[in-house]
Parts: C-alpha cells; sequence; structure tokens
C-alpha cells in the first residue's frame, strides 16, 4: 500500500510517501511563501529524489480541514487532480485528527488547537488506547496455560479515539471541556503560541506543550493515520470530495450579514 | 535559537531547521540512494525553499552515531564543514537518542534498534518522565492556598531519561533487559522488520511497534533534543566532533583478526 499524503491546512505546507509501515519521504516547511508557490514543487522534489512512478500509488490523503480556506483548496485541488489524472481513491483525514496523530502512543488527552481568529480555535480532543495484542487472544489465554508455555507476548499498539470531535470553540470553551475531563493534556498547534500566556488562567488539570519536532501539521501523520483508515475503508472518490470548512469563509459571513441588514 | 540538524546514520537521510520551538523545514528520504549523492542537495533544496541564511545559524547537529560507517562519516564530515565555515560549534546528539525523541511523551520504555549485522542490534532504553511544572512550583502550593486561588496549572512536560545507555547489544539481551525491567515497550528503527518474528520468541513483557511516521531517524527529533542539550550546554567544536562508532568497522575488524593469526 503505497499513499502520498498532503498538508497544506495552516502555515506548515507538508508532502510524504509512506509504503505499508516505511515513510519513504518527508518534505515539509512552515514559512510565509504561500502553498500553491510551494506544494506541487515540494511534491515535485520527492518525486524526483525517490524516483517515484505516481501510477504506483495506491490513494492520496489530504489534511481535509478544518483551516487556512486557501490553504486547504490548494491541498484539496492538488488532491483531486492526482486522483482523478491516477484513477485512485482519496482518504480524508480531519485536520485535528492528523494533527493529534503526531503524538501517538502520548499519555494523556492530545488537544491540538489552531488559530481560527475572531477569538476561536478549530480544536478537538483525542486518546490513545491500548487495543489488544493480537485481535484481543491474549485476553482467553489463562495464566496457568501462559506459565507452561513460557510467558510470551505478542505486539499491541494504539488506536486514536476521538474524545471532543472536531469543532471550533473559544480557548475558554476547551479549557472548561479538558477542565471537566479532569484528565492531564498536552497542546500542540499553531494556537499554542498565540495562547500560551492565556492558558494559565483557564488549565486546571495539568498541561503541558509538544516540542518543536511534533507540534504542527505533518503530511507523515497525515500518511500514517489515513494508512489506518484505507485499511478501513474509509476512502472516496476524488470527484466526492470536498474541504471540510467547518465555518462560513470571511466572503460569505460578510455577504449574509450584508444580506440580514438589508431585510 | 536556530539549529540545523542532520540524520544520516541509517538508511535514512534527513536534514531539518529549527528555530526556537518550531520547525522551519523538513526533508527526509528512506530511499536506496547514497547519502553522498542526497545529504547536501537535500539541505540545499531546503536553504533555497526557506531562504535560509546559514550565517543565522546558532549551531549545527548532528546523529553522532552508532550507525552505518559511510552514513556517519558523511553527516559528520558535512557538520564539520558547516561548523567550521559559520563559526558555530556542534551538538552531537547519540544516534539512539535521536530516535527515541521521535516518542516524546510515550508510556513505557522506548526501546530503538537498528540493525547493526552480526546478530547485533544498537539500542538503548529510554523514558520520558514529567518535569516539575514551572521549576517544581506547584509542589509548594498547599491545597488550601490552591482553593482560594483558583486551582490554576502552570505547564509542566517531560524529560527524557536514560535506562540503557546505548550500545551494540544481541537481540537476545536487549529482550532479557526489558523482560527484567517488566514494564511495557515500544519498539523502533530499522532493526524492526530485521527481528520482527523473532521478538514475539523472547519478550514476556508487553510491547508494540511505532507506526511509519516516527518509527525511523528524524533529523527534527535530532533538532528538537538537540535545542534541549544546547540550553544545558552540551556543545563541542566543529574540530573536536568525531562519530562515535562503538564497534570497529570491518576493515579494522579484519585486519585486527589477521594480526592475531599472524602471531
Amino acid at each position: 500500500m503505497k499513499i502520498l499524503a498532503l498538508d497544506s491546512s495552516g502555515l506548515v505546507a507538508s508532502v510524504a510517501v509512506m509504503e505499508d509501515d516505511s515513510l519513504i519521504a518527508e518534505f515539509g516547511i512552515q514559512y510565509k511563501k504561500t502553498h500553491s508557490q510551494t506544494l506541487v514543487p515540494m511534491m515535485e522534489e520527492i518525486r524526483r529524489t525517490i524516483d517515484l512512478d505516481l501510477a504506483s500509488l495506491d490513494a492520496v490523503a489530504v489534511a481535509a480541514g478544518p483551516g487556512s480556506f486557501t490553504g486547504l483548496r490548494i491541498g484539496s485541488a492538488t488532491a483531486k487532480g492526482l486522483g482523478l489524472a491516477l484513477g485512485v481513491p482519496l482518504i480524508e483525514v480531519p485536520t485535528l485528527e492528523g494533527l493529534a496523530y503526531n503524538l501517538y502512543g502520548s499519555e494523556g488527552y492530545v488537544c491540538p488547537i489552531m488559530d481560527a481568529r475572531r477569538g476561536q480555535v478549530y480544536t478537538g480532543i483525542y486518546e490513545f488506547v491500548k487495543e489488544e495484542a493480537d485481535g484481543g487472544r491474549t485476553d482467553e489465554k489463562k495464566p496457568e496455560e501462559e506459565g507452561a508455555a513460557g510467558r510470551k507476548c505478542l505486539p499491541g499498539g494504539y488506536k486514536m479515539r476521538t474524545v471532543q470531535e472536531q469543532a471550533a470553540f473559544a480557548i475558554e470553551e476547551i479549557a472548561g471541556i479538558l477542565n471537566d475531563l479532569g484528565h492531564e493534556a498536552i497542546f500542540l498547534g499553531d494556537g499554542v503560541p498565540v495562547f500560551r500566556d492565556r492558558l494559565p488562567e483557564l488549565m486546571e488539570t495539568a498541561y503541558s506543550f509538544a516540542p518543536a519536532h511534533m507540534n504542527r501539521q505533518r503530511a507523515a501523520a497525515v500518511a500514517a493515520l489515513a494508512g489506518v483508515y484505507y485499511r478501513e475503508g474509509k476512502i472516496v472518490s476524488a470527484a466526492e470530495h470536498a474541504p471540510i470548512y467547518l465555518r462560513m469563509s470571511q466572503a460569505e459571513r460578510e455577504r449574509k450579514e450584508k444580506e440580514a441588514g438589508n431585510r
């Protein structure tokens, strides 16, 4: 299974190629250039460097939103174009889920926050729960049998569980939800620098911030989570795909406000 | 603080630029091309894409070994050249520590394994321990005072602690150490595909494997850990730096064996 993943939902532009359990290539930048200038050239640079035959891809994954409207459109348009041209499905990874997957295996709740302007953040709450090794088979073994066979273990893993679906919230609201849950939390995302000074006033449970190598969008995390979704059959056709905006764009909002004012 | 980080210790070639808590750029590939063909062109591609002024760097970090002898020499030579030309110090990040830092915040023990051939792995054991928020100040607060002030929390974080220093071990030895520790472990590194079928026979404690986006060398993880070391003053001059080989090269070994045979 070979997946090309794109994330241009925020300030980061990131492209990754994953084959089965291996990340073959990843290129990401967090820089003021617009994604229309960087995303496709970065993809092309990866293609050239690893001699990637685009026809060998099984699917194209994309951070599907929420996020910057222009960024989402560039990511989705690129993914759609690739999907249509190559005849492969798309895997839509909600942006906040992709962000949270950076912290796979973390203790406590993972809370990505993206600055959504107008006093809001795009956010969600996720946790990593242990999966039973070998589809629950370890549970069936009786202790005495294990002793006889020499207690051996089979590999388990973590599954990401959604505690709070992604949504636009005031920072006070999401802090309130975390306080009510009463469990330690780790924050990441471009909302962190915006609300770093506000959080100590709001948080009543222990919390921390993810370090630099895992605190922003990463197409590699999108690819890894897309691999899980692909195996679960969660795919769409390139024609079906549309970004998840969560809110109206500024232009739509202003038109609605104007219409309401004219009534 | 701006750090350029390189990791060419294994099959992956990876370059990253970090500024304070932000990863500005990362480019990594896991592909059959030799690092001498890829590492510097990838660095140059990053430099061009983010308009990086190399003179603005405060330090150059490098995955210092163990690993592929040729890979380490290419990484170290590149880091030394940059350090000398720019007049900045190097930060040596032991390869296994850089690998383990991919799993910052994980529950349980992190056990990177790199295939070292001849039945051995380069490995180590690491864990992430919570740091007291605000230098331990939360401990000093009495519960009744907290109640009066409205229980507020200050951000904490994790510190990586070395449980077993990096070394060359037989896979049976490192599995034995983990079994004695009796705590859940998560494996990563290029030793995983080599020993994936052997581990169920050896492991008596619960374990799992890191997913694709965090299971190989990443210069971004090297950069983030280098940031910690930099603040602790753990730097060397470009002239002082030498890779950590841990074992003799094949050529050295064969010469020694020949000399021993001639006696």
